[in-house]
């Protein structure tokens, strides 16, 4: 389609959009245009009768029976199955359980003992200086912890991912789509790259699952983690994922090796055996509230057609872009995200030297983004429930703070 | 007071119970007494509403904007000092987050790297092989994990404690009650004497804390850490802690260094550097949502006297281990909670050869307990939402299945 030029065209183009009835799905506050859900996904309605049924009906009348009854000891594994269509994994690959920090520790920590096997004299990690911090500090504390001689190598300005993977590398953890910048790898070609020079990889999908297509099969890749709060759905801080490949299954070893993760949990073993399968991913016992409203998300993504998510996320990226340059030229602003599609994952960075002042005044008029630190808005774009006069709407409001200097009032 | 010795006597006692009015604060089913609060305690009634406000209002209408305004962003520390009172510890000393098994795992790096400058030659971990398994599994996957020559040392029949603690032990592991048994050790003893000979102490108090007076400070114990779901109250799987003594906080070190336990999280420095306070001890994003109803049951254990609640504890076990001695002499029976009150938590286990088949049948009847292997029916006592009444018709209950067989119809 051509993108939008004025806002009857966009609103045409919302009255065609074979997603729009995605967005009653959700519930929104009036008077806001939400920008920001690759931070924290909207609320999908179901949620509070789901929340109101495992408190009141699993917890409250079924007590301890619940664990079993209600579906709540398989529950990771259940969404796990779930979520394994939206990331091009098969059955049986996936958990839904503890924090994305967690479990890329989990990953990196198996990675590094299956190449401590096949090729231990590879001793860097590789990753991007701008990478989302916590994948870093990950990366730091292992290194640390284990003192083992490894070293962390950083993919920045001076340094391309090409030249960073040479033959000393064990591991490269990246990012599908960065979270400041909103750029997107891609996964196949990269995890080809790797694997020719002998890395593994760990992909992280915090701000890809939902939003892109995402095919991990397909890309032979080796390790994946990511959150369901985002372009998911799960709610506040909702419990994140692991994938490992089938081909390392066996191979998995981490030292998170809590009661849930045993082959047996129930026989009370003196003694620790890993699970044969996918539960060996799990640690210690998991917050079953959150858990389960990570199904209302889910149920939402497993429905909505991935193709049609995406070329609608191009089509909003795409006009927004358009429209602040058309309307904003006379500002300081540098967009940061990538023009070509095919490294655009689905929000618009852009940076302005008032960023954060700017970002105040959006929001103090429920144009909600996010400004991340330096200089950076962010606008998230998430086509299950915005709409083209959305983004309309919401650069007539950046037009009308930057040319009026409503900013400077929040500075 | 004397143990009640007729239903009517129960009754009477019920009635001038101090603890009485803490009954209508939880919602449990009709017909069913609940012996297993020690498992999955009993749903405040407060959880429900509270769970509404953070999804509907904090989550569905401010969004990204609740990490301030609801206060997300402090929850961990909020609920912390809320529980410090509970165990003895103080204020910015304890976060609620993550499972026990992860927190048991940051509270054992840490250990070993502070004796690694200590004492470096000290290599042995200690615990009881009797411990609840996760604890064991934890400090397996460590030693397998780092690979520094440090061996698991078992407590068990041929292994006293004091013989455990030998000169090359780092870190002793316990559980403060244990989670099979129910006995429990002498906190300030044990740390008096692991400090004697230069081992540092990691307690689990998932067993006791809101059960029995714990008082961390007092026994100057180096870490600790729990569930909030059992004696808690706080929900399905929800939320663990973490408690690390103010004098090793600086040299707290954790390879679970996530982006929340940076000194900075929102500058998203390329380096970690970790937080100076409290907040050293997160990881990664909480789920928000169970992380909420912890409070619901905090706000409960904070008003109770915990005096009043050990009290009514002794009484109701006493009861319990009086009436199935009286009552159940002709079935082999074998009570395995220590009968010294300083030695007792707050569940009764007893040993029965068709354990599992007698907890069956006992569930079938609405008295709900739990089995574990091997041989043992537990029956957790939570003396905010048991009275002595409910103590002798589950015992009634259990006579009529042991005498007539009922049991037999489950196996």
């Amino acid at each position: 389609m051509t993108t939008p030029t004025t806002r009857d065209e966009c609103v045409a183009a919302d009255r065609d959009d074979p997603l729009a009835a995605f967005r009653d799905e959700f519930d929104l506050p009036d008077g806001v245009i939400y920008l920001d859900g690759n931070s924290l996904g909207a609320r999908p309605r179901s949620s509070a009768d789901r929340a109101r049924e495992v408190i009141v009906d699993e917890w409250g009348s079924g007590l301890i029976r619940s664990w079993d009854t209600a579906g709540w000891f398989n529950l990771p594994m259940t969404l796990g199955d779930k979520l394994a269509g939206i990331i091009g994994a098969g059955d049986g690959q996936v958990v839904v359980t503890d924090t994305t920090s967690v479990n890329l520790f989990k990953a990196l920590a198996s990675a590094l003992r299956i190449q401590q096997d096949n090729a231990p004299r590879r001793r860097v990690l590789v990753t991007e200086r701008d990478n989302f911090p916590t994948d870093v500090y990950i990366a730091e504390g292992m290194i640390d912890f284990v003192q083992q001689g490894y070293e962390l190598r950083l993919i920045d300005d001076d340094l391309t991912l090409d030249d960073a993977l040479s033959d000393d590398v064990a591991v490269v953890i990246l990012s599908h789509v960065n979270y400041r910048t909103g750029a997107m790898f891609d996964m196949d070609a990269v995890t080809a790259t790797a694997h020719d020079r002998g890395i593994l990889t760990i992909w992280d999908l915090a701000h890809s699952a939902g939003a892109v297509r995402v095919d991990l099969t397909a890309a032979g890749a080796d390790f994946a983690v990511g959150c369901t709060y985002k372009y998911l759905n799960g709610g506040p801080g909702s419990p994140a994922y692991i994938w490992v490949n089938p081909r390392h299954q066996d191979r998995f070893i981490q030292p998170l090796s809590g009661w849930w993760s045993h082959a047996d949990p129930f026989e009370m073993e003196t003694s620790y055996r890993p699970s044969a399968d996918i539960r060996r991913y799990l640690c210690g016992t998991q917050a079953m509230v959150s858990l389960s409203l990570v199904d209302c998300g889910l149920d939402i993504a497993a429905r909505a057609d991935i193709d049609a998510v995406r070329t609608k996320s191009l089509a909003l990226t795409d006009l927004f872009i358009a429209l602040v340059e058309q309307r904003c030229s006379a500002h300081p602003l540098t967009l940061i995200t990538p023009r070509d599609h095919a490294a655009r994952g689905s929000h618009v960075s852009i940076r302005h030297p008032e960023g954060g002042a700017v970002m105040k005044a959006l929001i103090a008029r429920g144009v909600i983004g996010d400004y991340r630190e330096p200089e950076v808005l962010r606008f998230g774009i998430t086509p299950l429930y915005l709409g083209y006069a959305d983004v309309w709407d919401a650069v007539d409001t950046l037009v009308d703070i930057l040319d009026n200097k409503l900013w400077a009032e929040s500075a």
